[in-house]
């Protein structure tokens, strides 16, 4: 794995997102890598990251795949391109549709795995798809569609 | 509309929920609410609900979504039956799939209205459509496929 994750390539205007900018404090600062031909995070959701006691909500599972997914497709983008991440014109990549099954609840207190692969790798769509791992097992499977993101979609002031 | 949000009547158990429960103090505390044969719930997003500066983060939406849908999903079970919200045995739910597709980027720093419709309501499975507007405009929308929440799924300690 390398050192450096994907999110952290991202130029300083981008790195405000909830999910994983690494300038957002308040954020959940998702870490996405390379491992092989799949990407991997780990995230430990906080103590109030709730469904019912115990167990994890499914909209912080739905946001790791989100941000793994669009950090994935970036990432993938950059490697068909033959590009380092980092380099410029930035490849960044926002999410069109998220689909996430829940298999089974997901226990609260320790450490999620996300997992992705490249199902589809187009000129301006990438699909992943990911799939979360608590203790080793499976507990929830996602899809993201995410399009490159378009010129005219700047930080608004 | 009726004063009490559906959320509000779940028991005390199932009332951690990050996204809806309103025992969890650091919780988005999503109240939901009948409007003829449509349920709503309005959200301010907090200033670091980012996903690039100036609009909403997509795991939020997807969070939004999902709350208002299991809980479209309880209240509509209970119509259904002729039931009061709040009567015993508690019909709640959990959600088994969630899709949303990200129409267009949605503004920071106004209220979100989410919108739901029951699209199927068998005995264990409710199909919730929702629909995301920010200042009148859709920006997303989703559907959630709710289950009822299975005996042996209890609070953990």
């Amino acid at each position: 794995m390398n050192d450096k994750a994907f999110q952290d390539y991202y130029p300083d205007e981008l790195s405000y997102c909830y999910g994983c900018g690494r300038l957002n404090e308040q954020g959940l600062q998702l870490k996405s890598y390379w491992d092989g031909d799949e990407t991997v995070a780990t995230y430990t959701p906080r103590p109030y990251h709730i469904a019912i006691p115990g167990y994890v909500y499914g909209g912080l599972i739905a946001s790791l795949i989100d941000c793994h997914g669009t950090g994935t497709a970036s990432a993938a983008a950059y490697r068909a391109a033959g590009r380092d991440m980092g380099t410029e014109p930035a490849l960044r990549y926002v999410t069109a549709s998220l689909n996430v099954q829940y298999l089974r609840p997901t226990p609260l207190g320790v450490e999620l795995e996300v997992r992705g692969r490249v199902k589809e790798l187009g000129q301006r769509k990438v699909i992943v798809e990911a799939e979360v791992r608590a203790e080793g097992e499976l507990c929830a499977r996602g899809e993201v569609v995410a399009v490159r993101m378009p010129e005219w979609m700047k930080p608004r002031p």
